[in-house]
């Protein structure tokens, strides 16, 4: 098993940096409190024995050696970076999980005959930058580098040079690794495990998702003087598609889910009706068929309400992956592993996106989750207990030493 | 007759500070922009003779001396401040035609019985800082000097702040002026004249506001992993609202208006629920039992639709006039001007808010609206012609000049 308080002393350290403002963190992708979550990490790792190397999309490898030279890596990944009003495990958990799990490797001697990697994957909440999980990704090879770095932030800053701003540029290219196994930790972010009163989820899967972004165009013109019959008014076509996308959810379900997160409005200045109206919507299920049938449901229903208001509507994915099943093999590794340990355990779907979906593509993947407090996450509020971030990582711990042999 | 040639100079010299994007003009107030504007206007009113004062709110009052010592000036009045993605006129046009009717007088050698003043007003369009006529609504007393001086921006800078960066904190107190008639030139910012081919406005009303800033409080959750029954989703509440406004509006045609142009989320993350949703609703009625009819059934059912989403909603009104009646004799010394000069003209109720609607609760006064293209304003597009600036000038000059006496 692992040592509790030291994961537990680690998460509270590492949530010194980018502090929130409500007791959760805001240490975003590529700002200064990133660089200084990595540098304390680096730092962990090479006091841990661990070589740490570093790629052109700024994610960190940090490698303890396997007693096969031959002997593919085990990956132990997630993520640092936080939302603006992020909680402290979210991600998190997943690095300092891998990081306890080498630590205590090193304390009970145990020698794996693979290499066993702690990754940092940067960018996975994409919060800054869309789409989220990028550098996995790339990595996965499923998006272009260059477009990863031409990707932009709210205000304008490309993803490139602030990746060069904080003076994480490594050599690696992207994707050569080879990967034996990948294995991802991370807080369930939803309200099932707690509900169920289960310490450990065994995920199988992970669903699918788009992110639409709409751009709705209307005229600039006097809220006070126009009349209402002489108005395109985009905003009143946000409206209606916000609501749309609610009932396209509510009748797909069980198995899906639809939102609104984000919305900028210009000129946005109280007496304008607005010129333009930029949203994401961000559909998800882990069916497939109902996920594209949601997505073409939506780009039609918006296009015929902005037709209707004389607004005009554009649409660009600005994230998008399939829904993912994870590799068998390994799956029954964590239950085996939760059930050698006597945890509870249920077989779960992860609702969130994750750096092992874009895995999956290129290794034998999977993931394990651990409750959090009434299914908070992306709020500072986000909550666990020692004992839940414990749980699964003995799980974590025995699963990798099982698949990487002693 | 004014000299429309040079009138069209100076709006078109104004135009240059404060470019906008798109061929209109960012002047927004208490800007750097702002204060070079100022400048230009002070250099040109010294160049025609007249006295410069400013008062605690930043409003510049320039003096032409008149014959009689004792009488009361006759004001001129209107604003140099633009929306963010403003016209080169919207309010211009009335602060430099007051500048041409003194530089007519001085050309043609009319002196008057009463001093003339043109004056621009601080923060009229209410861009920046909510409420809008703010300088004049603290003239008229209806607003308080100190809480004028605490709005903020949307980046958290106060309005007193700002008036003091920019160097314009006059001596003068506010309110302390009386005014023996207060005059003020605008474009219609509607499409009535220039549908009816009509070259004036004799504006007879204006219409009353309400602006209603809703804050609405829903829960900060993960897009993906929170299902939809445990969402509380203040971006479907807004949506909800908006399309409400829109419904209500119509069904109070007509003779109202009702719309929304300024929205923020919070933290504005395409991942995340937003926790926070502020928008503000802008209503207009000329008539008072409407307006305020509408305000109330905005804000219930604005309430039972957040309660049935378990959303928390507050609402405070930061911007509110009543409908305004203008001055009897001063409408028909505009009317009787406009006819004087064969100008075709129609009465006319305004749909915007003006600093004559505060004026008029302090002292006589009234409007000269010319047309603009499409009923087009609030929008860098926003367009007049030079014979309409010249034609509305006209009958400001004629229209002073007869209240001013000779
Ligand atoms: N785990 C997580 O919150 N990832 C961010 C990507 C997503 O929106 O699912
Ligand atoms: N004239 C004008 O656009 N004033 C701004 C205040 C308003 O919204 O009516």
């Amino acid at each position: 098993r692992v040592n509790a308080d030291r994961l537990w002393d680690s998460l509270m350290e590492m949530a010194k940096i980018g502090p929130g403002v409500a007791g959760g963190n805001n240490r975003q992708t590529l700002t200064d409190a990133d660089a200084e979550g990595r540098k304390l990490f680096k730092r962990w790792c090479e006091a841990g024995g661990m070589t740490l190397s570093v790629d052109k999309m700024g994610t960190m490898f940090a490698t303890r050696p396997g007693t096969d030279p031959d002997a593919l890596p085990v990956y132990i990944g997630s993520h640092l970076d936080t939302q603006p009003t992020g909680g402290k495990y979210d991600g998190v958990l997943g690095v300092l999980s891998g990081l306890e799990v080498i630590r205590s490797m090193n304390d009970l001697g145990i020698r794996t005959k693979h290499p066993v990697v702690v990754t940092n994957w940067t960018n996975e909440e994409g919060a800054r930058f869309a789409p989220a999980m990028l550098a996995s990704g790339v990595f996965a090879g499923a998006i272009d580098l260059e477009y990863a770095y031409s990707r932009k932030d709210p205000d304008g800053k490309t993803f490139g040079d602030e990746l060069k701003r904080i003076g994480w540029v490594g050599e690696e290219e992207v994707g050569a690794r080879k990967m034996h196994a990948y294995f991802e930790y991370h807080i369930e972010q939803g309200p099932i495990l707690e509900a169920e009163n289960k310490q450990i989820g065994v995920v199988t899967h992970c669903q699918g998702l788009w992110w639409l972004e709409f751009t709705l165009t209307g005229r600039e013109a006097h809220t006070g003087s126009t009349p209402m019959n002489m108005r395109v008014n985009a905003g009143l076509a946000m409206a209606r598609i916000v609501e749309m996308v609610q009932t396209v959810a509510m009748e797909n379900q069980p198995g899906c889910v639809g939102g609104v997160g984000q919305m900028f409005f210009s000129p946005n200045s109280r007496n304008v009706l607005p010129g333009k109206v930029v949203f994401t919507v961000d559909i998800r299920s882990p069916d497939q068929a109902k996920l594209d049938g949601m997505r073409a449901r939506i780009e039609a229903e918006a296009a015929e309400i902005c037709e209707a208001l004389g607004v005009g509507c554009s649409v660009e994915a600005v994230g998008h992956f399939d829904p993912v099943t994870f590799d068998p093999t390994l799956v029954s590794a964590v239950r085996k592993a939760a059930e050698d340990l006597g945890y509870s355990h249920m077989n779960i779907i992860s609702g969130a996106g994750h750096d092992a979906c874009w895995a999956a593509k290129v290794a034998p993947a999977t993931m394990i989750m651990c409750p959090c407090v009434g299914g908070l996450s992306h709020n500072e509020a986000e909550d666990i207990s020692k004992e839940w971030a414990s749980a699964g990582a003995d799980v974590l711990l025995r699963a990798v030493v099982e698949t990487a042999g002693i």
